[in-house]
């Protein structure tokens, strides 16, 4: 048994920091990477895929809306030709930069609003995919499980990985709680590191309302930007391992 | 005898344009097309680089400081680690649009302040340089003819263009007469074009002094940021067919 | 019989330039100038500010989403609290610049997708008019005739002004025909002119459909970005004055 | 005896944080606040200068060159026109958001490059002046002790203050020692405050050859960008407390 374990890296901006790349690398099998619409400037970006190559965990391009100072996470309406010359343009950037760090940007995943939108706006949904196509049709495109852009993109002929949130709770439905719900996300490393070894080994979760939900997941998404939040990745690396789940990347 | 022609494109930004680079593009042989430092937003940068792709015009990365609102034409005191990563990143991002265009990225050429600092700079000349060799040792660093910097590049083992200012009057040592001085910029397309037909079929430019100056040179610069510009444009082309010089890109 | 004739202005940046202020601020009373966040760099904003204190041409703070690349024209999911400082920060800005060129702010016009999102959007609109109110409550707010979001103003205090397009067609019920409609917008000068006299002096104007419509304005919104534009805007003014119409600031 | 105690406080942007603003504002007497050219975002700014407001910390307008990725340390060969209205912008937005928290800006202190440039460089001195003349000339410009650009701008009509770095070494010539020297920066909470409590008291600072050096300072420069940073400014200003100095804005 095998499981990716991503993560969102790369995601300061010149002088400013956030998470701790370096500990993260350690953990997770895949790392999605800024690409400089949302954060990353080229000199730190060029540092978190030198960390990357050495450690040997793939790449992901983790493309945005240009919006640096709401941090991508706000949507916008963008037009279908911005939104693929903006998807285009980030992968390249990125795909220069891992070269000259040694590696190669072997899939794609939208961040923060973008992400969110694509996931039901198929308008955008399709700019996003056709800017994927675009850069390299051999790259894997990255989405919420369950997402209908993830077999809009599997229709446009693109490999699709599904992912689940290690620290997020989920309705009967299979749809992530809202963040404004109280008990949307998880703290206790344990309860997660326990939920997250079921997905992977059972391929089910257990929903807010108790029952069981099914879920066809090939990554699981846990974030490093507090040190509470790099012990609870490192929790779930951890149980995984001892119960036999080899942790490796979709796309190395 | 052959030489090439190149001018700056790309240079809009959202819903700002800049120049005619329809224009020019039936004119030039290479396109040094912006890479969103200075100038160029990702959309319109596609579509210029469809363009340069439909008339078979090779293209360059126009690198830059990042200085929008200065239009890169401010010197800027980037730590050479900074230079060396925006570099990549420019290149990368303009590498992706391209092959998205159907077209590829084939010289470097910097440009504003950055190609009049790394002329003479030493440290910010070998940053790029390290920017250039990390993102693909077999592009080609257009720079000014007799700059340091183009030594500096062929040492490190780069292939390097030299270029000439078709508008600008030369001082008796070779330098650009500074833009402050009087005469320093040409404005009459028939004295421009019989000076470049010289430069290319002698290798010699009268100086502005009235002495003669010789000059090798693989490429001309050409401006396209008005109606009076591209007619020189022309001029200069209409002028070397004329004579028998084929009009080619270097690196095609 | 008076009435205000408003513009767009300051909406070059840096090295790009859009339509023609001193033309612009021959023919208007007010001008809608741009703070930086969706076009306007400081040093053209002056410029611009300058020509329009020599000509006591009044100045509103023409306030936009932080969308530079997308000109504003792109409606985004910000925050209430990102949106009241946003507001804030440009109308201090353009106040600081204005006071510099001997004038002063004395409206706010949000722009483009902002302008059309809190016509409607409560929300938006309860966070724009916050800022307003923050920054200085004796500031006029202009808005779309017949928008909720006058009406939302006036109650929280503000003292509003309604404007029509002059160029733009109504429907039968008083709303702006969508661009995607044909005939959303009128191209004939004199036909325009005849519509604003009618408005200004009648307080109708004619729907798509040929129906009569009862709007009540204070202020006329004409264009200055082509050379059509400007034409168009002088046979406006020009027919008013004909008709003995004033054209005067509403907040001079 | 009293001094005024000043930090680099509003320096987050957006999602980023830097520094801990509210422990330095129990702390310091001036609050230099980030303006959104190297720092600051407009909601976040609100939020320091609210807190600055319900202490009663002296506000002042921390304008930097236009260079987020680059923090404002690069010097920049701005034009004249370019800086005076980058000034000018900077403090009308600290201003409007200023008066939006309830308190107001009574100095300028330019930030990292452009500190260090018109400390010596007579034509961005005179450009920043101009600026801040523009903007308001009851405005008090800090400076760096000894530098030039304090004569030039009491001789412009500003009044000035001048300031020491409570934890830079010092040369017996009265500058700062290169931060690329060993020794420039001292890190022992008891010597700084000691060496601080001794300007403050008897005018003079030992230099890092033994010599004694008398300066003439308004201010004492601290930092808070680390626990460290915030521990040893608490300790400057426990050990002035002590000795009877009291810790009052210049400006308040």
């Amino acid at each position: 048994m095998q499981i990716d374990l991503n993560s969102d890296l790369g995601e300061g901006y010149g002088a400013w920091t956030l998470g701790d790349d370096a500990a993260m690398l350690d953990i997770v099998s895949s790392a999605n990477v800024a690409c400089g619409f949302h954060a990353g400037d080229p000199r730190g970006l060029l540092e978190t895929l030198r960390q990357a190559a050495a450690r040997g965990v793939a790449v992901g391009a983790h493309v945005s809306y240009p919006d640096r100072v709401g941090f991508g996470r706000r949507a916008m309406d963008a037009t279908s030709d911005e939104l693929t010359a903006d998807v285009i343009y980030q992968i390249g950037a990125l795909q220069g930069l891992a070269r000259a760090a040694g590696t190669r940007v072997t899939y794609v995943k939208p961040h923060g609003a973008l992400y969110n939108t694509i996931a039901d706006d198929a308008r955008q949904a399709d700019a996003v995919i056709a800017g994927v196509l675009a850069a390299d049709p051999a790259l894997v495109l990255m989405g919420l499980a369950g997402a209908p852009v993830l077999e809009r993109a599997r229709a446009a002929g693109l490999r699709v990985v599904a992912e689940a949130f290690a620290d997020r709770a989920y309705t009967a439905a299979g749809a992530l709680v809202s963040r404004r719900q109280p008990g949307a996300v998880l703290h206790d490393p344990e309860i997660v590191a326990a939920r997250m070894v079921r997905l992977a080994t059972e391929g089910v979760i257990e929903a807010e309302d108790g029952s069981t939900l099914t879920l066809r997941v090939d990554s699981l998404c846990v974030h490093g930007d507090s040190p509470g939040a790099v012990a609870m990745a490192a929790a779930v690396r951890a149980a995984l391992s001892d119960r036999g789940v080899t942790v490796a990347a979709f796309a190395p």
